[in-house]
């Protein structure tokens, strides 16, 4: 094990990541926000960050090559390390508020953690002042409020991705088992040859994506009263890192419907693979129309979006919202791909929607995004993968010697990526009940459902969503009822869904940190 | 495909089935009910079984051996061909008698489908003149009554398995592939060397068991007002084949505790692999204490019995029934082996438990009894294998180049079970997800509690146990107001469970009929 390699890398990121704290800095002070406070509330982190940075990476080791494991430690410590070091300017900003007062650090820490692994669940909740969140936009904490969005669009595609892509050097040609442990999905798709130009390329087409959204929503300035140029940023942040915050409760349900429609679309945008993109850029658009995950992904998204709004239109009618196809399908529409690609953008309580409506919901939250997108779930590759396994199974078993193999985009599939999709599968199942289980525990928090709050609850925060199915932990809900060990729970599942699982499984296993295997 | 052994074989599990009619007929006569329809409803179906046997067994085939994929096929037909005529008793039987009026042939169906996969779960329900089931038990419906128990007897062990004991030559050294396709679990233990001899052995003991309870349970009417022989026989096959009918509607809760006791240990006892009796019976009892199933077994029955008393002390010790630390272990211990071996009696209305108590009974429902016995569910050595794969995908991400091979019981797993038990959870899952989505649709059928409703009725009837979590699906209520099409998907999942789930997804595929591969 490369200890002094682990530890140098963990420096710079913490470096990174206090640079970065620099916009919302820049927010505040933009916005008026010139308080001791406010200023404070980000110089504290920022000086933390750096101090504990410069300590970290005092010596440059020698050898710098890594391993598979040392990647898997280095993601793991780092986002922990990170997600702490994100909740310090909530912690500063809003203390001696009292309008915050009934939040404790563990809260901030969850909400940091929520922003990074780009869950978008809160514990901001309505108090009798206002709601919390209504209360920062108004009253002075949009710098807060911009870091908060900002940690989505840095989780969404990676810290150590960002890393990778801005100092080249960092790691070498180990950088591949950085971008193994953090990126999601089945396997690694390296863009050119070159790992550090990869992540270079995918944060250039990131950027560009979300600076294409926030122009967009920013015309809407013109003739949507909400929409201002700090909320187009905010929404495109939380769109562009499927992450789901909002600078008010309303969130996007706020706003009118050219609003809705380009954060729609631009939600399905951020949910496919990356890699086609850059397909699409260098001309092979035809390749793009073969993907077979795409094909799923979109699949899945029309059955779910046709089902759910029948299924309104039949069982919910007489409400006026969904009186009208149109309107009914509009809103299935945005609701289906903004808990598919795991945003939780929300333009309507779905929460009271009826019970079929649900479980097509939950089976999209599972399935998740593409692969390689900012979007978190299981990922549509592993679903196909599951199903093509499972289909390979009855065959094996009609015609036992035969020899059969999963093919993925007319390629066969490597054995080692078919079996680690399954146990993939397994350790998520299995993660996924105990967990049921222990929430279970806090059955003060879980009110009249308790079973489907705890359920979902665990299947949001596990896939990264936001949005559980209960009004507790629905669209409108708050995370901020559960006791401090369930959401330290939740913090640990979040980070679990977003790193898939390993990296910080890892971080808990003693061998990690044996000499030998 | 060799046709005319899979028909050749139906034909003599039809006449097998219709001499087994031949008990409760008996019992029919012997309790006094010798009105004509009484006795139609057996002659009728028995004749229809014996024809229909004797027109399929015409013509021996002059090539007896098989393979898999005939097995599949045999065992698939003919689970669906005597749960058609296990149907007829009840449908003669009650035809005309306006109390049971309301049930239709479906119904009648789902009743026969449901003794014969051993789940238990009843479309009889309260109606104004009393309960259906104590109908029966008071008016002269007590071979019909015996029947639906006689079904979980043979089902639990398996029709084709009887078929072999008692007819070697049915299918000679092809009885293999019958075993694979009907006995439970990822492997089939051969005993001895023989098959039909292991068929045979497995029948002696099952029937020794089955013996001893009736025996134990018939003392009860000495001290116990409701128990009588007719009551010891219809328990014990409930308790035999781990299915949960009852003579009357309070079940087992309408007896003392010695009752309870005797239930209870015998349902555990059932719950275990056959294999492990042989070996007791040969001497090996230290392999018995080394096997790893049973560990599993028993260690996940001692943690979910010792947290639901404990959740129950803690959230409802005002109820008088769990006021006592004794009493609250006494039902959750019982409570907790009738759902793990899926058997599914009850001695207490457990939907009305805290979630906490739900999630571990849900949980052990999942995980069910060990391979080999007569109970359902995923099954426990499949489970640990399961948990085994997870920990070596895990040590295996950490040296990627090392091999690593997982143990049971001391010995190295074939890379073939491995793959295929996640294979079977992954099938497993699916079919479970899509079904849940399915029965959501019969909204009118599922309640207050909709996607819980749902999940644990598919649950409940997938794993061959009875009973689900809410009141409508619970130990007091019934299937009855279910939809027929979800009646049908629900005859399905039961035969998915108790088959474990290949030989019906063969029946469904076009594959399975063509010549070659």
């Amino acid at each position: 094990m490369n200890y002094k390699t682990v530890i140098y890398t963990i420096g710079q990121i913490l470096k990174m990541v206090a640079c970065l704290m620099a916009l919302p800095l820049l927010t505040a002070l933009i916005c008026g926000e010139t308080s001791a406070r406010s200023i404070m509330s980000f110089v504290v982190p920022m000086l933390v960050g750096l101090g504990a940075g410069f300590v970290l990476t005092r010596s440059r080791p020698v050898e710098m090559s890594f391993y598979a494991r040392e990647g898997f430690l280095i993601v793991g410590f780092s986002w922990i390390v990170i997600s702490l070091l994100g909740a310090l300017p909530f912690a500063i900003g809003t203390f001696g508020d009292e309008r915050f007062a009934d939040l404790s650090f563990m809260d901030w820490l969850f909400e940091s953690v929520s922003g990074f692994t780009t869950t978008g669940t809160t514990i901001l909740h309505q108090t009798a002042a206002g709601h919390q969140i209504d209360i920062m936009y108004a009253c002075g904490y949009r710098g807060l409020l911009l870091w908060r969005s900002l940690t989505h669009w840095i989780g969404g595609m990676g810290v150590l991705v960002f890393v990778l892509a801005v100092l080249p050097s960092a790691s070498g040609a180990s950088g591949i088992f950085l971008m193994q442990a953090e990126s999601t999905g089945p396997t690694v798709g390296k863009l050119v040859s070159r790992m550090s130009s990869t992540a270079r390329l995918l944060y250039i087409i990131y950027t560009v994506m979300t600076i294409v959204e926030i122009a967009l929503l920013s015309i809407a300035g013109f003739f949507d009263g909400g929409m201002n140029f700090f909320q187009a940023v905010v929404l495109s942040f939380g769109t562009a890192g499927t992450g789901g915050f909002a600078a008010t409760s309303g969130s996007v349900g706020d706003f009118g419907i050219y609003v809705q429609v380009v954060v729609g679309i631009f939600m399905f945008l951020f949910g496919i693979n990356f890699n086609l993109y850059y397909l699409l850029f260098i001309g092979k658009a035809k390749d793009l129309l073969k993907n077979e995950e795409l094909r799923v992904y979109v699949g899945c998204l029309v059955a779910g979006i046709i089902i759910t709004t029948v299924n309104l239109r039949v069982g919910m009618g007489e409400v006026a919202e969904y009186s009208n196809f149109w309107s009914a399908l509009g809103v299935a529409s945005f609701t289906a791909v903004s808990l598919m690609t795991s945003t939780g953008y929300a333009t309507a309580d779905f929460s009271s929607w009826p019970v079929l409506s649900h479980g097509i919901l939950l089976l999209l939250m599972f399935i998740g995004a593409c692969a390689g997108s900012t979007g978190g779930g299981f990922k549509c590759s592993r679903f196909l993968i599951l199903v093509k396994c499972a289909i390979m199974r009855c065959r094996k078993l009609l015609n036992p010697r035969a020899v059969y193999s999963v093919k993925i985009d007319g390629k066969r599939l490597d054995d080692e990526v078919a079996s680690g999709v399954t146990g993939y599968f397994t350790v998520y199942v299995l993660i996924l009940l105990f967990s049921v289980l222990l929430v279970c525990i806090d059955v003060g928090a879980l009110g009249d459902n308790p079973l489907v709050t705890s359920f979902s609850s665990v299947l949001t925060t596990l896939n990264n969503i936001g949005p559980g199915m209960t009004p507790i932990v629905g669209p409108s809900g708050s995370f901020f009822a559960f006791a401090p060990a369930t959401k330290l729970l939740f913090c640990l599942l979040m980070l679990f869904g977003r790193l898939e699982i390993y990296p910080i499984l890892m971080l808990f296993t003693p061998r990690t940190y044996t000499r030998t295997a």
